[in-house]
């Protein structure tokens, strides 16, 4: 049997139960070129709220349709070349425990020894949006700072470490007292602000006495507005989320201080991880470098079972979480 | 006799008479190394408005200070090296009939054949803006869909003529049918949009059936808002004024989907003139050549007598100016 979750509504705020619907049916017989995975571990990303509702970079997910996320799994079948059962196989295999489809949708994760939830928590979408939105667009120099907010997400908590990496300040963002003492004490960031009981603009004061040349931003929103007081000339703004406007949709007001884009002369860029995948080498070789000596570590927020999925949304989008958001859909073979 | 106009208040709002005190006083003997300038065009600029207020890229005028502006005029006297009677020179030379001081703080205007006022109108801070913020960071390609607001501005009239040299489909944004009609019929554009009578966003798909690769930005608010919705992926967004926030200082909301410049992975990057002063030479070569062959022009919009500086700062304020605003102080020599 397969089960999934398909998308049958589409939230307003934040997503409820009956947004979904719980389905179970037969695993039909692989087609010549199919492949079948089991899924190990779904990931649970700010995108997703997106794609529940609205066009972006791809399209909002059909009404009827399986919910879309990426997957981590096990090749159970194969009627396609260049795939045998075992190989550990990563996609956008959809909130569901079985996968099946055409071997050309579906990658074989990088071969390297790490452990398997670290092809999420590290590398895959995650490592690889951390290191060019920092690495690319940021462009960090030593002895510059780098403010980071969803600083405990999967995200910022890589974007931090590889900012202390290449010798940044780097002062975190995040919404409680434990995600802050983790950022400091376990992940090395120099300082960490709890957006929740803090005022973020005495704090940012505090915390980058020579203001900040580089802003990570994952939120938008207050945060924005608060950083971008705090900016230096010629700063840079990559932007890989705007998650305080993803269940608004849109509505939320934006900073009322853009203004300091022209007069700080600020470079605020977008970007896809996707745009980056030809590049893909590059970040793997030196995440896992990183890892293996120790230098950056990734947490797992894991959900256990499918059935879980979009509550494990509910609680990322209020920031329940702390590291990469997973759904455990099978255990690790 | 100098006559001036002192900033004496921090407006609120538009600025009002009560803002400005008018001061007559008797010139003073120069020092060595001092020059006297007499004022012949005075420039009238959204940045006047910031000046008024609060620090930018520069610190506000103290109040009680001759108001801050850029303009041209004639050397009457010299006691410094390299400036002669009749020079013609600009500089940052306040709101006044004369201005007296180091030699350092003037530069002489381009050698070039064109009309005094042309040096505001087609180059200066002007034209340096609209060719370097395009071009530079616009990076217009043949092809590509320009959209430009406050397009009948100083800036904004150049901006859209280059776009047209560079082979782009232009779309300019303006407040009047005079000022879209002067875009068009006479400037070249190939759509223009009455943001007072049109819906902004029906007419940008009207009028950019591709879509908009490039915004070259110079109002914010609620048109910044309706043009990221038109934008392309990989689109660039020049900002060289937000004039929307300039009166409220700030206050204005930001467009409540910035979470476009993510999906589209648009790049928004504010710049400031005065960085691009080393590579002036470029812009000057290029402005004039494309002016003596007919591909490029101006209009001043001229405001005459010294006395009128205040109220042609809030004309401007209002949108009342079509081409470059300027205060004639004296006439030219």
């Amino acid at each position: 049997m397969n089960r999934k979750w398909l998308l049958v509504a589409r939230p307003e705020g934040l997503p409820k139960a009956s947004d979904f619907l719980w389905v179970e049916e037969p695993l039909q017989p692989l087609e010549q070129g199919q492949v079948r995975v089991r899924i190990i571990y779904l990931s649970i990303d700010p995108a997703s709220r997106i794609w529940m509702s609205h066009d972006s970079y791809v399209p909002a997910v059909p009404l009827g349709d399986t919910m879309r996320g990426g997957a981590i799994g096990v090749v159970e079948e194969s009627s396609a070349d260049g795939f045998q059962p075992g190989d550990k196989v990563q996609g956008v295999l959809g909130w569901q425990t079985h996968w099946t489809g055409e071997a050309a949708l579906i990658r074989p994760l990088p071969k390297v020894d790490i452990p398997l939830g670290a092809h999420f928590g590290l590398l895959s979408h995650i490592g690889l949006t951390a290191y060019f939105g920092l690495l690319d667009i940021g462009a960090p120099k030593e002895g510059e700072t780098l403010v980071v907010s969803a600083a405990a997400g999967a995200v910022g908590s890589l974007v931090g470490q590889i900012g202390k990496i290449k010798g940044c300040r780097v002062v975190g963002i995040a919404g409680s007292s434990e995600k802050c003492a983790w950022l400091t004490s376990e992940l090395g960031f120099d300082a960490a602000i709890n957006y929740k009981t803090e005022k973020v603009s005495a704090a940012l004061k505090e915390h980058c006495p020579n203001g900040a040349d580089i802003y990570f931003e994952n939120t938008g929103g207050k945060i924005l507005e608060a950083v971008l007081n705090r900016m230096n000339n010629f700063g840079r703004i990559p932007a890989c989320g705007m998650i305080a406007g993803y269940n608004g949709l849109g509505a939320e007001p934006g900073p009322s201080n853009l203004f300091h884009i022209v007069s700080k002369r600020l470079k605020m860029q977008g970007f896809i991880v996707t745009d980056y995948l030809p590049r893909a080498k590059e970040a793997v070789a030196d995440l896992v470098s990183w890892y293996k000596s120790g230098r950056i570590q990734y947490r797992l927020d894991v959900s256990e079972g499918l059935e879980n999925a979009p509550s494990a949304v509910v609680r990322m989008l209020q920031g329940g979480n702390t590291g990469k958001a997973v759904v455990q859909v099978a255990p690790e073979p």
